[in-house]
């Protein structure tokens, strides 16, 4: 049989917009000896986990706690259970994720109804209130930042017209939690769906969701008792039951309950990661972490443009952690991503769709946001960008970006 | 804001039917730092670990690789992908998680048709062979091994009898992959979902799947081109799309191609996991690791024996790495559980449905199924039975199953 030989992964500087780099404090919590799943101190850390996720959502939701799996299957849940088949779903899209929530509502059997914007911008609050207003839908589900292309929805004003005509608004906020403002409450969104691997600077692997009391009644509407405890006149709800069992949200939050109803087997060691990276978010506390996430994108922008890059996209909407930078005529963009990784041991992230080939992505997110990274993938850049005969103004770079730092 | 302490679990002997304890080497692989999911070694230790995955599975499939969940979600992502609305599936169910077949394929939308055994024993083939003949599936959907009643059903002309008919067969071999013998080449099974947290003894929170050309020609007609690459002409698949983004196989698999269209971002500290559990998993040799489950089964059933407990179920089809025992008249089972806990540091499993409060479960599973933890285990077991006034042959049990491990 042939060996394998153990793991010995080289040491990466991760600039793309997830995944990013792991505090080495949250990689040594996953390396802790794993609980039974309903042993008390496990189940003592889930409540914990529960109580640092309702700070980090900003909210008083009863259910804010983790779906297993990596952050698409957060927003599945969601979709899965709070949309029914046949519901008028909204979703304006301005990048490639708004497409993949257009896809999510297709498989789940509604009517789906899209706003369209060019990519590199967002949308003014009001063109949203006015669809909603017109289309009276069941289920509105749009993107908070959208890191195909770098920009930041606004979004305070959109809840409240759901709630006039009561519909339902969900909220991917994979790429911002923990990174830029996610205000659940204030803002009145029903169910929000956070990513580990970008600002959490957690591995990737789970879903962090909260949802509110009014998005907990759709779910009840559609609860189905399972085969085996059903009993001849249990009534299942007025809604159809939710088409995927490991994606019920009414079956996840009874096992995050104080009941305990055994769903899937908790992921030990993912939740321990979840833990330990909330932990250090609450630590450092989140608008410190706001603040320090925009430092570095200053200094990363003033940087990039010192050397005489430019920046895609709508400035006015600008995602603090992804920029974007238009590849320079002439220059293969993959090239130059190939050398920075195995000469600089540096990672920064191509693009999608329209945007293939077209611009590179930069993440300045969690724990990979910090000043030698900047200052080494702006070196770094400048140097690549020399070797594949552009014309730089040499040295301006890391300057730019000094001065920055030194001001703060 | 309140403030959280570091986590600090501690450290316990893991016997019940999972999760178990995990080998510090696997605990350590999760704590290297991460690699961005298109970095080239990253995506060479994804193709690695398919092919570790073949050699796990017996199979000589193109696809093995985990999907993105606990074992749940690999069934999920399997019956979801196999099974088109208005299917005829046939479950034979005997335990609880053939009642969890059943509900997923319901939840597809299938025309479910059941087979029922008492608990505690499993089908003789036959009768499953039968069943298929006179029913025509179009799918079979069925548990190896059941840890709810710690049965294994036997499968080895399941197969042959489905490809007669033409219907695909789904294995749920969570509890057996990497402990008992799992034949899927030999065994003719369609589709093979394994579980990472029992036998395999990594942390929950992937789920190793295996399927062959037959089950793959299924997922290729229900292929769906994404909105944003879908073009005015392209047609979809025959067959109606998988209801599930996150599940779909058609997608999970581009994926793990060597084409590498990206889909979720790859679980990057849960597949260095992966990868590590089942190194080991090789290097121990299947082979040597079934006889080993075997060899601490034998001292586990000889000490319990000899303590004068009683097994639960029909001995003939007992699961090597689960073992049933009747909790003795007059003793409060979750009591023993607690002191075996909360003095010994013990875990050994309640049960469910029928058999709540009328048996404990105890694993021998992977890492957890060791000499020191079964000699553990007995001497303990015997103190807190002793402790709750149970007459007890005193001193028998670590005797008997000292007596096993001196021949062997």
């Amino acid at each position: 049989m042939k060996r394998f030989e153990p793991l010995s992964p080289s040491l990466r500087c991760i600039m793309t917009p997830g995944p990013v780099e792991v505090d080495p404090r949250v990689l040594r919590a996953m390396s802790l000896p794993v609980l039974g799943q309903f042993d008390p101190e496990f189940t003592h850390i889930m409540n914990e986990t529960m109580e640092m996720l309702r700070t980090l959502f900003a909210t008083k939701n009863q259910w804010a706690y983790p779906v297993d799996g990596t952050s698409r299957s957060g927003l599945e849940a969601a979709m899965v259970s709070l949309i029914a088949p046949g519901d008028r779903v909204l979703v304006p899209i301005f990048g490639r994720f708004g497409n993949l929530l257009h896809e999510l509502a297709e498989r789940c059997g509604a009517e789906v109804f899209t706003l369209e914007r060019p990519w590199g911008g967002v949308f003014p609050q009001e063109e949203i209130v006015e669809a909603i207003r017109s289309l009276k839908p069941d289920v509105v589900a749009v993107v908070h930042g959208e890191t195909s292309t770098g920009r930041v929805q606004p979004l305070d004003r959109i809840g409240a017209a759901c709630r006039e005509q009561d519909a339902l608004l969900i909220v991917d906020a994979v790429a911002t939690l923990g990174g830029v403002p996610v205000e659940t409450d204030a803002w009145m969104l029903d169910a929000v769906i956070g990513g580990t691997q970008k600002c959490l600077s957690i591995p990737a692997g789970m879903a962090p969701i909260t949802y509110n009391d009014r998005a907990e009644a759709k779910v009840l509407k559609r609860k189905a008792i399972e085969r085996g405890l059903r009993t001849a006149d249990a009534a299942n709800g007025e809604l159809p039951v939710v088409r995927s069992n490991y994606f019920d949200l009414g079956m996840l939050q009874d096992y995050w309950s104080a009941q305990r109803l055994n769903h899937h087997t908790e992921m030990t060691s993912m939740l321990y990661a979840l833990r330990e990276g909330v932990r250090l978010v609450l630590e450092e506390g989140l608008a410190a972490r706001h603040t320090r996430h925009k430092l570095h994108e200053q200094a990363l922008v003033a940087g990039l443009t010192a050397m005489g890059l430019e920046l895609y996209g709508d400035s006015d909407c600008k995602l603090t952690v992804v920029t974007c930078v238009i590849i320079p005529e002439g220059i293969d963009g993959e090239a130059v991503r190939t050398m920075l990784l195995e000469h600089f041991g540096i990672e920064i992230a191509s693009s999608f769709g329209p945007l293939k080939g077209m611009i590179w992505r930069i993440g300045t997110m969690g724990f990979s946001a910090r000043e030698n990274n900047v200052l080494r993938l702006l070196g770094a850049l400048e140097a690549v960008l020399l070797r594949h005969g552009h014309t730089v103004a040499s040295g301006l770079a890391v300057q730019a970006a000094l001065d920055v730092y030194e001001v703060k």
